[in-house]
């Protein structure tokens, strides 16, 4: 096992929550682990970042080789102020996120803070992976198949490391160990969530709403999305770019759109 | 100039930013608004959902041929809770988005809640487009080149609408209008933000951090990026798509990582 010097983790579910455990159970053998996670659950968070009010950095525990910060802010605030106050000179060898209670497949990767902040490590040229068990948001799911998958993934990634600035996002079927079928790369999926909203009325008669939804899968036939792959049992990884530009349809428009 | 039946705006500055005043005036000789924008000031906010409180949505405000909403959440929020109770069932035929007080170029396009929502229209099928306004988060800033040239741009989108699902991002410099040297079709360009934080103690003794920082170019020469393209007076216009796989990666990492 390939080892490194100093691991960043942080996570979307907040300091407390058992994925982010997980994660360092997960990370321990291969190197020093400095933990700065929110202090309060930030899912659905983005990549947003705080802009109106100062954050608050605290040191929370220590352990052997571990040691754990609270950021009062969002997945990317932890990123942001432990590169700009703890790491200002060793920037770290790995940057892990997670791992998420939720899958993050397909749209999901534009709300979620867990990939935000694997994202935001790409901007300072980190290895940067996040994980997400495919768990219908439960605070006490099973994660032991997750540190042993994930484990197999981190070392090919140490042994080759993707060429291009991406960060690795990982989905991982909630299921038991013997039941996963393997890992595969995959790609985003398609689709998006329906039904979005359970209106409700509150006391005083007046209507509120609470965001929820179905999943629609656009592509329900290709086997190759990370959705489809976590749905029939394997673990999916997909390297995701920054860039969003979409050059074909730049081309074309240059081309056509008259602006005389 | 073509003729819409509904035009739904949102913005991050929140209902009473003169930015979104300035997107009124862009698009109401296209046809009906329906403005549906956060009650707060959400910059920063990306594609972030609300998912731990509910959401409340109230009327506004009424004008000939425009109607506001007031919403408790994001960017984001503003859209689904839209589509999903404004909307059900006659979507509208276009999404604008902003006129953002700040640039959303570069790296800023991971934070942008202006960005966010227009990605979310992209979600629902509906043409979306995002306008930014280069300047330094001036809430009295002058709009009026940037409804100008914004109807040009939205002129040339019915007429030759994109074949891909994509959002447009419009980056407008902060300058008079005979001054814009033209539009021009863009990139996402490469680039951070570096020494993020302003760390200050309050009366307490107790450090605290404000985010703020110095953007790095790391394009300074091409000429074909948003971010140099609005430096040098013109207005950059972006196809940007959601799907951020990085196929090449993809299929080199598939061949070489070996899960045996």
């Amino acid at each position: 096992m390939k080892k490194l010097k100093n691991i960043l983790l942080t996570n979307d579910d907040g300091i407390g929550a058992k994925g982010l455990r997980a994660l360092e159970e997960m990370l321990r053998p291969f190197g020093k682990i400095t933990v700065v996670a929110p202090k309060e659950a930030q899912s659905g968070m983005s990549s947003a970042v705080t802009i109106t009010h100062p954050l608050r950095l605290f040191e929370h525990s220590q352990e052997e080789r571990l040691i754990r910060y609270i950021c009062t802010g969002t997945p990317v605030d932890c990123v942001k102020i432990a590169m700009n106050q703890l790491f200002t000179n060793n920037p770290p060898d790995l940057l892990a996120s997670g791992i998420n209670h939720g899958a993050n497949t397909s749209s999901a990767l534009l709300y979620s803070g867990t990939l935000g902040a694997a994202a935001e490590g790409v901007l300072y040229n980190i290895p940067s992976i996040g994980f997400s068990l495919a768990t219908p948001h439960n605070p006490d799911a099973d994660f032991s198949a997750s540190i042993y998958f994930g484990r197999k993934i981190v070392e090919q990634y140490l042994l080759h490391p993707p060429i291009s600035p991406v960060f690795i996002s990982v989905n991982l079927p909630d299921i038991h160990l013997e039941q996963i079928r393997g890992i595969r790369l995959g790609r985003q999926g398609k689709g998006a969530w329906i039904k979005e909203f359970d209106k409700r009325i509150d006391p005083h008669g007046y209507p509120y709403y609470w965001l929820t939804g179905a999943y629609r899968n656009d592509e329900p036939d290709a086997m190759d999305t990370d959705q489809n792959l976590v749905d029939h049992d394997y673990v999916s990884v997909v390297p995701h770019q920054l860039d969003t530009t979409h050059y074909a349809e730049m081309e074309r428009l240059r081309k056509i759109w008259n602006f005389a």
